[in-house]
């Protein structure tokens, strides 16, 4: 039984430092979410299967571990993202008429990791606004993310902007299918000029100079003046561009230090986006901190057509990159059965503080907190003296 | 596609209300466990289920939902109780030699529910002592846990104190295999008088008569006296007798008001434990809220064979009997591109307000957060005034 403590590949058990990390960042975001007004949900870890992947693509999917129900036989999905989810929760169980603030935190599950080092188990938070389509929500979602990175005191950060219409606009009335669409965002986000010509033969002209431009759009401002004589004069273009800008300026004004990037062939991430997206990228780190955007058409599985916009980032990546967090101090008490040392240390954790009972036989060990004091029996009462 | 929206049975949402109490009481549990020095750990929702299962019976093995990892071909286990996982982690990845006390709290599945409300989602919230072997340790934990239920508020609380130990000394040299011993403990739970005799057909005397004895042997103080005389004299049942005594006698002095039960014949619950149990009810709820004790043999099988006492609860059914929390104050503020405004919120929900910017369009909507403030400009101000 050598091997009955080794976990899967890409599973991996949150030790004390770290956890104490996450929990700090938890308790840091939830709060901050808050303070927008955005309300708490709790969505479960099972759901039936089409429930939990509806309108979600092809990624979503492979993505989601899936098992049988034993009591009635069907089958069940372990959620692999919880905004599906928030969308259902605003569609179906709150049923509100105007604008919605949602916000949640917990493990989601992938079958395949993301990336070389990805966790299959994120601790996923995020928040999203049912219910406005303007881009005052994008902004805010925006903000809120960034506000969020800062509470975990990251700073040198850059957000990149895209948009999932100017693809679908560069691509509109052209024939691609699904198959071939996938094919098409995989050459783009790999920069792959061969292979994005390959894909591009047969399409009309407009189309794939379009695409060939799209490879080449990302950058800092110059990327959008570009857009607008490189990509082919449409409205779905033209509306995407004018509202990078935009949300760029006000964003420039919220955060003075922020970098902004655009990269308007990004559609990495999940399938569902269908507007205004972005990505937050720390210092030194390959993967985005943050990922999020508009997605309106998710919410009309479940029969309810609401604009949405949102955004989630991974705890367990973010408590990586954030600075340690110390477990504390702690006082030392002796272990007895002295009513009065019992109510001592009964009030001092009351009061917060920590309290360590040196169980018998245990007293000279080394304990996790830094035991920076004790209660000591002195001239018949229990007191605090440092040690 | 109307089902969309319908969750599994014994599956749901948690919706703001409900979220919110559940987030303070687990802020409110973490701390509390803290208090006393335990460290927090994550273990992972998913692990090969050898490693999930090691040592924890059939009960367990029954409740785990299991799916085949694509990585690596291996069954994997969805945990359905984080016990074993802290008991897997004291033995190997701290691995230290003194005294470790670990907390958790994350969700757990079940592919069945435990009762007919019960959720199959349970939020757990646990908390273990490895490395001492004294009953101070199984104390400590009691402890916690009762303090945990009234840092939710609940009064009224009766703990049941049982020992395995007892059942195990009265079928001392009876040859019962573990099938017809899962029955017995069946029989006994159920207080199924005429099923007992039946199963202990064939068993010597001593045995008959001390499981005849197990059945009545529950209520108040006079149960200790009436094991002394009607259990068999063995060194099993005579040390667990004057642990339940030593525990109780601490517990009544730590919490005065607390009603003190013994159920000697019960097994409830998995099958890991191997001494001093607890189980800790609420007034009207038939259910326990909380449950816990000694399973010094679960660690053997990591290969280290530590002693353990620990206690966990759900804390989705504790919320239920929680008192309600309020969403709580809120500033309402309009939308606007003013730096002056922006600068204005920033400040407040740095300050720890919630701040709800009213959406164009959105102005009039009603909050769930009560809005008792707003933000206006007055005599080109930005301020707050009552509303």
């Amino acid at each position: 039984m050598l091997s009955a403590w080794l976990l899967p590949e890409h599973i991996a058990d949150v030790l004390p430092a770290d956890a104490r990390r996450i929990e700090e960042l938890r308790r840091r975001l939830l709060d901050r979410a808050r303070g927008y007004g955005f309300e708490l949900v709790m969505p479960p870890l099972l759901e039936h299967l089409e429930s939990l992947l509806s309108g979600t693509g092809r990624e979503l999917d492979l993505k989601t571990f899936k098992l049988v129900d034993q009591l009635s036989g069907r089958t069940l999905g372990l959620r692999a993202d919880t905004t599906p989810q928030a969308a259902r929760i605003d569609a179906h169980l709150l049923n509100r008429e105007g604008v919605t603030r949602l916000c949640y935190c917990g493990p989601v599950l992938h079958t395949r990791p993301s990336g070389l080092n990805a966790t299959r188990e994120p601790l996923q938070f995020g928040a999203e606004i049912f219910g406005h389509g303007g881009l005052e929500a994008d902004l805010e979602v925006a903000e809120l993310a960034l506000d969020c990175l800062h509470a975990a005191r990251l700073s040198d950060l850059t957000i990149d902007l895209a948009d999932a219409r100017v693809l679908r606009g560069v691509l509109a009335g052209a024939p691609v299918d699904a198959s071939r669409l996938q094919d098409v965002v995989a050459a783009l986000s790999e920069k792959d000029a061969s292979a994005l010509e390959a894909l591009a033969v047969g399409l009309p002209d407009e189309t794939r100079h379009g695409l060939r431009a799209l490879l080449r759009l990302y950058g800092g401002d110059e990327v959008l003046a570009a857009a607008r004589s490189e990509l082919p004069q449409r409205s779905l273009i033209t509306a995407a561009i004018e509202q990078l800008e935009w949300t760029a300026r006000h964003l420039r004004a919220a955060f003075p230090g922020l970098a902004i990037g655009f990269d308007l062939s990004d559609m990495s991430g999940y399938a569902y986006y269908s507007g205004l997206r972005f990505a937050v990228y720390g210092a030194g780190s390959a993967d985005a901190l943050a990922r999020g955007g508009r997605y309106d058409e998710v919410g009309a599985v479940f029969g309810r057509n609401r604009p949405a916009v949102g955004f989630s980032l991974d705890l367990k990546a973010l408590a990586d990159l954030a600075p340690a967090v110390g477990a504390g101090r702690a006082i030392r008490a002796p272990w007895g059965d002295d009513a009065a040392l019992r109510a001592a240390v009964r009030r001092l954790r009351e009061a917060g503080e920590t309290v360590i009972a040196a169980l018998p036989g245990h007293e000279v060990e080394t304990q996790a907190f830094e035991c920076d004091r004790e209660l000591v029996l002195l001239d018949g009462q229990w007191q605090l003296r440092a040690c």
